[in-house]
Parts: structure tokens; C-alpha cells; sequence
């Protein structure tokens, strides 16, 4: 459902490894309908176009549906009414799977089939599929990733070339890395969702993606970027997720990275996802976080999954009751700031800082000690002239 | 099976996170034997302590079996005799897994039981099951790892310092890093048993690791590391596996990386493992590669997917027919060379090469064009006083 990017290139991967999938599947996956609104004339998949979804959900040789589509309606239509007939369901749709991703395993379990969704977070990198079956003997006490290729892109432009954020966007539209409405991924909305489902799925409860703080990178400026080589250290959009108590806490932010951090070195479009389990350690999932064949690589390993559990329903511990966020104004940080104040006023606020020196005139950028975000808060209402503020990577 | 460092790891992640495993699993996995030579008086396991492997086999109650012990006998009998009796076996024994890992997955499913091996290599990494159930759309071209955290800490260690080899194992020795036969470890035949792993789960087949062509780091020297930073490079462990037509060619030894290699940053005793597939491109999985808990978490990992596959085998697509490797001699790469020999001599011999200015004085550093293996060896033969060579990843 949806013949798009990412649903030609299941058909393309299809089509292409055929063989290999057809052994590891146990049986070949033969396409038989493509769902789109246009015609696709001249395309291999041109005679399997329909328009209509319930041609797909009474067609009892249908057992594996794909849906491609994004946004959550009328995905979440089709999706259920394909899982209510017995039909597995893979999803590369984070918008459909932030929202009602409980919910529609619930409904698999039910009628004994999958949903499953490895495609939504992080494009081909194997990222789901390890936290649900691999770091099992585990307590995951943090995930922190780099899970937006177009802003990574943005990022990595900007801190090679020293441009600003409205110079990058522009060139990253020409040439296709970013959207002509790219809200959804300078704006952090993106990650946002990941981060969600990404916890959800550690927790084992529904998180509500509006309960996280997210800030996007749009007023990154090529000043900033002098700061943090000052620092020697660059600037990240990261998806955050740290356990505290029973709970999680989240944030989608940018944020400075030294050399020594495990992302530090993720650059362009590339994703990479930190986790720490209390047992495993530190490990990091690195690869191509978009993209066509990556994205739709993670598609077909999905659909291989749910054709060796034709008959089965791989429990996921996911369920609808909401998790209750810990509340973020109480994390603690170290924070960067700009300022046109002067060091009298800045440490009358903050006491003890350490000052950045990176050459801008007529401004001083300082870092804190640690504290928590409703502390910094209350005191940078007293420092004038506030030019930026950025948490630290720790 | 194995009551050393990792076996007493998953009795320790068996206790501390009981509940999750409990809830993942679907009910709690409960210790029933801990079989060892020795005694462990004191120790939470104590009264669980036997001696004789024929009292686990013998016990219906037993569905799930942890090996340890490490090495191929008497591995390898009390393993078959385990899954001949119907009892799932989970392994961190990388010898047994090289050596009979098709002949005891054969066994596991005439059996339908499972003999899984997560932590047979890069320790807690989830590598092997990746590539089982989330690589599936893939044909996987390169693998390429550090996977020996003994000499990736010794390698690190020696960059940082500008140490020799030697002077370096001592120290590793001393603080527990290396072993007091090391030979292993700094040979590189423990890297070469993990790609061989490795290299027979994408292809299928029984890769014997004898034909991999084996290098240790013994011969790496502090002069060696003076030129890698001349080169802006850092000497590596590799153990690599390319697709060549219908099979694979496999070596491991110590490489050049430049800072643009994904594994370039992988430092101390962390592992990565490089995989590149035909849709999914490039990616990276990266964590602790050894140490008791993080290789324990890889097992437990294991024992809750048999837990959650009781009475299913799950496919292994690891045959025991032989795969013949592609030969090595025929393989493709750029050299690195040191020698006493003159530029004349040099040039006489491989025409065009790039010289490297280390400040070492009365020897000569180049680098070569591609060209293969054999054409190399034949070429080095004219070149008087060779002191080192060394491979460059591409």
C-alpha cells in the first residue's frame, strides 16, 4: 500500500534478490497488488496497480500486506482492516506507529498475525528487531540517537562549511535531501516520534510523543558551529530516552558532542542509535537511516520474519496503557549559552561558569555546572540578551 | 555448562534482572544445575554445583542449556548429547561454533530445538541474529569486523603511546586484558574463527576457517605506528569476508584504516562489525566485544528466544557443505611497505608508489597501486631489506 520511495523499492528488492529471500522465507514472496491513487505506466508493477484497499482485504491469498503510505489516516484504516481479515502487516510509517502502534499489535495478537515495523525508526538499521529480541536480558537505562538524516545532513554541511541553517536548507531542497516543507524534520517532529516508539517499546507501554519536549534546529547558526569547534565538539539533533525510576525521560534537542561520544562521528545522512543496558554495556547501530533500498531493505526483512511465522504471533511487549513521562524540567544537564550580557551579570546568575572564547566579538558563550532545566531556567531570567542555549552531551 | 567469567555472568543476569527475562520470556527462567570441576563454595550458586554433564541430560526439567566452557571437547559431546535429548543449547564457545556450528544446528532442528550462538561473536553485540532475521532482503557482500578486544586494546594502547608490541602485552597481561597465553588473541586465530562464523551464516555453507589466510599483530611495532600517523591512519585487527561471484574471500590482519572507515574510532577493548548489503548499505554494529556481563547479556539474550520458541525450531540457513573460498592470492589490495632498500630499488620493482615521510631514518615507507596478492608477493621478492607490510582498507 503506497508505490512510493519506499514501497517501489520493496517491489525493486523484491524483484531483484528474489532467490535469496525465496530460501530464506521458505517460500518465494510474489507481489500481487500495488495500492496507489496513479497509474505507474511502463512500470514493472503497472497490471498489479488497484485503487481501491478492499480488493486487498477479501482476497483470502493475500497473507502479507505492506504499507508505505505515511501519515496516520487512512494508514490506520487499511492497516486494521488488514490485521481484523488475518493479514500481517509491516510498516515503515513512524507517524502511524507513534500513535497507534499498542493498539495495532493488540489487534494482530488477536487474530494471530504480526505488525511489525522495523522500517519506522532508523531506515535500514537493525534497530527494533535488536531491542525486541536480542538485548532481552536487559534493563535498556538509555537510548540516545541520531534518527533524522535530513538534519544530520543539514548538521554536518553546516560545521564542514560554516553556513547557516536557512543557506543549507535551501541547497538541501535542490538536490533532494530535504522536503519543500521540511517542518517535520528541522522542527524535530521527526525524531520526536522515534524517540516515542523507541521507548514504548523498552518499557513495554504506549508513550505519548506529545508528552516530549522538542526542540528542532532551525535557529542553529553558523556562530554556533564557531562555538562548538571552539569547544571541539559539534552539534547533534539527538532523540533522547534515559530510565529514571520506573520511568523514562525524554527530550529531541540539539545537543554538543565531544570526540569521545559514540555519535560524535555519525555525519550526512547517516543514522546511528546509543544504547545502554545494564547489562550489555554501551553498544551503537550504525547505517543508512533513509533512503530507498536501505529504508525498504528493513520492509522486506519484516515481511521474510512474518512469512517464517505465518501461523504464529511473535509477542511484542508493547501494551496500550500510557507510560507517565518523568517530568523533563527535572533532568539535569550542563547547558552552553550566548550572550550580549556581561561576566558581572552572568555569574551573579550562575556563580561558577566556564567561558567559551571563540572569537565573535561584542558576546560571551559560557557553559554551566550541572543542573536541572527548571534551575537554568530560573536563573537565565536574569542574564539579558539571550542568544542561544544548548544542552551538553554527556 | 561452565561456571568460569561469562557463565557466572548469566547466573548474575538471571538473578538481578529475573523479572524483565521472567516477562519476556513468558515465565521465569529458573537455574536449576551450574556444571563445573570445581567447587564455588560461598557462592550463590553453590548448591547447584555438579560435576557429572549426564546429570543435566538425564533431567526432563531441563529444557534450556548455557555452554561456557569453551573450547571443542568436551564441548562438543556434551552439547549433542544436550540437543539429542531435546534441550535447547545456547553458546559463547566461538572454537565450537567454527568448528561443528552446522553439524549442531543440523542436530538442533532433527530435534526441533534450537542451538543458538549470539555471543560466539562480538561478545554482547547483536551481530549474529541481525544477520539472520533482519538482513533477510539482503545478499550481504562485505563483513567486515574488530572482533578481538584483547588486541584492539593493545593496538589502541600502542597508538596512543607509541609503544611496541611487547611492551604493550605486559601491560595487558598485567591488568587482566590479555591472557597469559595470548597466542589466540595476538594471532588473530580467534578473529579468524568469528569471520569464519560469520562468513558461514550469510553464505549458508560450512566455511572451514583453516583456509583463511591468518595474521596476527605480533610483528607491529611502534615504527609501524610512527607511519600510520604520518599517513593520518591507525592500524586495525581486521578480520574481513568479501563476496566474490558466487563465494566469498576471507583474511585477517592487521590493516590501515583512514579516518573516513567506519571502524577508524572503534577504540580499547570495543568490537564493531562492518556490514555491507546489496539494498541495505552500509552499516555498523558496535559495543563490547568481551567482558563477563556484556557477553552473559548475549546468552541470556539467547535463552529468552528459546524460551519464547519452546517447542519451534527456528531455521538456520547454515548447511553442512563445504563453502570453497575464493582464493585469496587473487584478492585486490593497496600495500603499505617499509624497507632499507633504495628508491631506485623500489621504483625498479613496482613502478608507481607514494612515498611516506615518517622521520624514520636510513628506511624507506611507500604505499603501492592495487594490484593482487600474488602480484604483490612477486613483486616484494626484487625489494631487498623488507620490514614491514601492511594491508590498506578501502
Amino acid at each position: 500500500m503506497g508505490y512510493g520511495t519506499i514501497g517501489s523499492g520493496v517491489a525493486e528488492i523484491l524483484r531483484v534478490n528474489r532467490d535469496v529471500i525465496a530460501k530464506r522465507a521458505g517460500e518465494p514472496l510474489e507481489l500481487k497488488y500495488v495500492l496507489d491513487l496513479r497509474e505507474f505506466k511502463g512500470d514493472p508493477v503497472e497490471h498489479l496497480i488497484v485503487h481501491d484497499y478492499e480488493t486487498i482485504v477479501n482476497d483470502p491469498e493475500v497473507d502479507i500486506v505492506v504499507e508505505t503510505m505515511g501519515g496516520v489516516e487512512p494508514a490506520y484504516t487499511f492497516v486494521k482492516a488488514m490485521l481484523e481479515k488475518g493479514k500481517h502487516v509491516t510498516t515503515s510509517n513512524k507517524a502511524l506507529v507513534a500513535e497507534k502502534g499498542a493498539e495495532l499489535i493488540r489487534i494482530a495478537r488477536e487474530h494471530k498475525v504480526n505488525f511489525l515495523f522495523e522500517a519506522s525508526v532508523g531506515g535500514g538499521i537493525p534497530i527494533i528487531r535488536p531491542l525486541l529480541s536480542s538485548l532481552t536480558g536487559d534493563v535498556v537505562e538509555e537510548i540516545t540517537g541520531i534518527v533524522n538524516g535530513t538534519t544530520n545532513y543539514m548538521l554536518t554541511k553546516m560545521a564542514k562549511e560554516g553556513s547557516d541553517f536557512d543557506e543549507v536548507l535551501k541547497e538541501a531542497q535542490a538536490n533532494g535531501y530535504a522536503e519543500k516543507d521540511p517542518t517535520a524534520d528541522v522542527e524535530g517532529h521527526d525524531a520526536c516520534r522515534k524517540i516515542a516508539i523507541l521507548t514504548s517499546l523498552v518499557c513495554g507501554q504506549q508513550v505519548d510523543y506529545r508528552d516530549i519536549p522538542t526542540e528542532g534546529i532551525t535557529k542553529i547558526s553558523a556562530t554556533d558551529i564557531k562555538y562548538a569547534n571552539a569547544l571541539g565538539k559539534v552539534i547533534k539533533l539527538l532523540a533522547r530516552s534515559k530510565k529514571v525510576g520506573d520511568t523514562y525521560v525524554c527530550r529531541v534537542a540539539p545537543y554538543l558532542l565531544g570526540p569521545s561520544h559514540p555519535l560524535h562521528h555519525v555525519d550526512d545522512v547517516f543514522n546511528a542509535i546509543f544504547v545502554h543496558g545494564n547489562m550489555f554495556g554501551d553498544g551503537m547501530f550504525y547505517g543508512s537511516g533513509a533512503g530507498k533500498l536501505p529504508t525498504a531493505s528493513a520492509v522486506v526483512g519484516d515481511m521474510v520474519a512474518m512469512a517464517k511465522h505465518i501461523d504464529k504471533n511473535i509477542y511484542l511487549e508493547w501494551e496500550e496503557e500510557p507510560l507517565i513521562l518523568s517530568n523533563p524540567n527535572q533532568q539535569e544537564n550542563t547547558f552552553f549559552v550566548r550572550t550580549g550580557a556581561s561576566k558581572e551579570e552572568i555569574e551573579a546568575a550562575f556563580y561558577h561558569v566556564e567561558y567559551v572564547d571563540a572569537g565573535i566579538p561584542d558576546e560571551i558563550g559560557f557553559i554551566t555546572v550541572k543542573m536541572t532545566e527548571a534551575d537554568f531556567a530560573r536563573k537565565l531570567e536574569s542574564v539579558t540578551d539571550v542568544r542561544q542555549t544548548l544542552r551538553l552531551a554527556d
